[in-house]
């Protein structure tokens, strides 16, 4: 592989508009497509957690990738989800979004039974031995069997197709052990985070990029952070940190995931529909409030009007105070530890 | 509902055999089926987490419960797991089920995403309110979103179609307070318990029966421990449960589940094939280890011979010495206690 | 050791009742204790979780036992909790208690730092070799390093000091599993379970007794529900463990463990006093909720009057109409299972 | 306070020698606080996590501060660790440090008992309204009730004794959730990370310093990485935080806590003597190899000589190579997304 084709930057793993059946909206999901390339986004990944992978039937998942391999017109590599009920459905798969065009696909650990590391190895690897596209790991324990830093290294060192993880422990010192790990010996492989909250400093310690969710809603934002961070403009980036993590914090833990980026992405004008999920009437209501302190944040950044009723008054100006304080207390440790 | 009609007894979450090819055995599906109705087991469980439903394709869940149906031809009541990607192909799944007799379906909460109480209500209520068959809830929260106690008690009041619950937490003081919050408003609700090593407990404190996997492999002695403990022989169902239990987490806890029960199942003379999960090089070690000490364990029960080699000389003597000494004490807290 | 020496039946974990500066209410702590004795408990084991031995210094923990031992005159066999800061420490508290003449000590498994087995082996391998007096081993895996079966088994092999277990877990088949590995090699060794929620099952499984804080509140009732499990009356046991488990519940999951014992104690004529953990406004407005919902729960099993404005009407009803459907589902069962 | 007062930097948990008999070695603790203050260390942190501080008596608790302020003569601040058995006896703990001239004391969130938000609220309350002396909120959530953001904000804007929080979570975001609640109404409060596998990235989102294990053992390369850091010299920084991570994870994960800091003293030439609680056969072993590893480790920085026998070839080597790996990553990453 040449380096040139090595996974890097930010990936969307979108969210799926859907119409007021509950069925895949092509034309939005289209359109959705063209407004994430026009802004930024280095890569898609569609049937992430984000996309609900687990809630749409298997011909459901492949007309996901279809559309969108389509729509994209190989504009931006595509990391498309694969897996399915077992190892044989998952090659077929793989082998499908092959021949549709993707970059790679991501493959998430076995999930709902929580499988031991060796199991974990064994179940890699026999994908990775049959697929005809490159692989990427998925490691996201809090739903799915953990990938150990052992496992990744053994992966990384038998099976040339596996040319990735994507981590979304937001464990930093995890994704340095595996950096540590994995880099001796397999110089092209790359490390991408899921963990929005974590992106500027988990580039700054070697992260390739991230698969992020927040780039789905604001891709202005995160490709900003990542660009300031590759350019090592600390400041700048550390301020644009807090303003995404105000924004992911939202997003992510209210009116359950990924609802909360669905209702932000229709103040962004995508109209994403409601999810297959059955709400609830709690539900109902965040996301009724989250909605509207979504347009504040959102209104803040410029990227939308504020809701009717105005917003607080602090939302606005805080992200600047912090880095104001924080770059004086720099300075002063500056002074201070160089003294 | 009659009560006659109630959900009771020992129901079996039975493994699939699969043939060499990884393909459903249906033969010796059949013959599983034979086999267990003729030992006794009150009620047949395809597509649980013993039967791996989530490694199998939408396809092959119906095919299941389709071949095992017409084996059963009404001989024993089914509970047919019918968890789909989402409720819309649950409740396809129902109807079809509904079609084919099954007594009730059993439905896992939602799981990989991890759901809040009132989330985890939405869903069965969507589907409950949908379903032309009887709806069994399905509590497993080391693998999905748990059902507490107050969810329980709502979907009861609200929704007739829901008449039990299988809990697998193995939480005794938990499923009293199911029991607690239920049996007034809904005395034709039942009880069911995944957790075999608390069988005889779980009975006594007032459980209708349980879905055991062990009644899969040695349904003699599950159905035996059911037999004793309503009778209320105390002192012999003890000394069955200590022996159940040696079973229970050899199967259990070895070799990732469910492949201990494919190992002990083989041993019995169904032929289980191998799971569809790639076996790791640990875990075919450990199957072999495993299938020796079971080997051991069954023939004490008098199930199989013992292995070339022969057994520890403790094993079978082990549980008759733990029921004399517990009967000792016990004998001697009645004697203090009642003084 | 005799068998009549044996640890069993009902110990008390007593709260400490404080004066108004927060200082052991020694005459209170004297009355209390006679009150116990006089409603039967077997036991007490002062300086347990409830307590509160941490919160204590070393001296007023000698003084709590002292005030106690002195009070008993012999009537009924002490468990001392004697865990000190490091072992050392910890073998001179067992020496003063053996001078005291205690039956045995209590050690919790380290805390704070989590262990791992070994290191949890080989602390209470120091303390038993030095003990002049038996050892209770203490297992709370929610606030120490967890006791795990293998552990219980090799000090139960090598040290004679060690008499027995108490388990607060509430984890029945642990405790099972713990009974198959010890009884065996040690038929006089004790095993009590600290989870009141499953006393009835936890003694029909084979346990000698338990250490329960609700018997420090109503020990007519653990008495009681101690005594007809010992007695096999089952359906009455049931029933009692169903009003116990209640009331269990309402003094263990509100207002911070141990001020529902507290609080509840108050409500007995016995003056507490305040914990010496500073009270949160929302604290006080739970313990005054809970105040309110212990007194009908109490006054349900004639222990207090209802108060001003009554209680809600279920609520004494509720246990016999529970025990009532419990029983005819169990007549059903037997009737359907030994035919 | 002025802000030359703010407490900025690295402070060391300093394990505690103990001579032959387990007692405090008064000597060889005043020469290693001469050691650390000549290697840079900016503070030292007695009586924390890393000082077993729950292993020592009342009295040698303060006479272990006694002794660090003797000999610390003024050089650098201390942070006490002040922790008691309750809120009086911390209170007392607290002015008598500060009769000692201590900077501030850290309190550890209550253990044992597992308190929620408001009784952990409460708790610092109380003892902030009391103390003489600055107070330092210590979050170990691991060991302790978790101290959550809406706490340290509530405790922060009520209590201007409360002057910092010591966080050993390692949650990265989770600090800049704290940050960006309390800089605002608090210029003057301080960050410190306890968690030394992620200093660097750490101090780039704003932390003031660390209370770092590392730094007792290691202090050239902990004080260097600090500096590194705030100077942003990120290649370097990040080169050296991998070296730092591998000393910490060898010492943490290994022989349990904090007995692979000890061992690492020693080949510094440091007689910190056995700790409190007794060693198992495994963790003989475990020490046994840990030293060799650890000697390795210490040659390549050019602590010490390598072991007898060498050490493996690619130890020294392979941070240079991670090193010049991640560089060109990130040059390359710096190409493609500013372009």
């Amino acid at each position: 592989m040449s380096t040139s084709d090595r996974l890097q930057g930010i990936f969307t793993p979108n969210v799926v508009p859907l119409d007021g059946h509950g069925e895949i909206n092509e034309a939005e999901t289209r359109r959705y497509v063209d407004w994430l390339i026009e802004r930024g986004v280095h890569g898609l990944y569609p049937n992430g957690s984000t996309g609900e992978f687990t809630r749409f039937t298997v011909e459901e998942r492949r007309r996901i990738i279809e559309i969108i391999a389509d729509q994209n017109r190989g504009l931006v590599p595509i990391l498309a989800g694969a897996a399915e009920a077992n190892t044989r459905e998952t090659i077929k798969a793989c082998e499908h979004y092959y021949d549709l065009g993707v970059r790679a696909v991501a493959i998430v650990s076995p999930f709902y039974y929580k499988l031991n590391s060796s199991s974990v190895h064994a179940y890699f690897k026999e994908i990775a031995s049959h697929s005809p596209v490159d692989v990427t790991l998925y490691n996201i324990p809090m739903f799915a069997s953990p990938i150990d830093v052992e496992t990744v290294q053994r992966l990384a060192e038998e099976c040339p197709r596996v040319v990735a993880i994507k981590d979304s422990s937001g464990d930093l010192p995890h994704m340095m052990r595996m950096i540590a790990a994995v880099r001796p010996i397999r110089p092209d492989f790359s490390f991408l985070t899921g963990w929005d909250a974590a992106l500027m400093p988990m580039i700054l310690i070697g992260c390739d990029g991230g698969t992020n969710a927040t780039s789905g809603v604001v891709p202005e934002i995160t490709r900003k952070l990542y660009d300031l961070t590759v350019g090592e403009q600390i400041d700048a980036a550390r301020s644009l940190q807090y303003r995404l993590l105000k924004l992911f914090d939202a997003m992510l833990y209210s009116a359950e995931f990924p609802e909360g980026f669905r209702a932000a992405l229709r103040l962004r004008g995508i109209e994403t529909g409601s999810g297959r999920q059955p709400r609830s009437c709690d539900q109902e209501l965040q996301i009724e409030e989250l909605t509207r302190e979504l347009q504040c944040l959102l209104a803040a950044e410029g990227f939308t009007d504020q809701p009717v009723g105005g917003c607080p008054a602090g939302d606005a100006a805080e992200p600047a105070q912090i880095e104001t304080i924080v770059h004086s207390v720099l300075g002063e440790l500056r002074k201070r530890g160089l003294a």
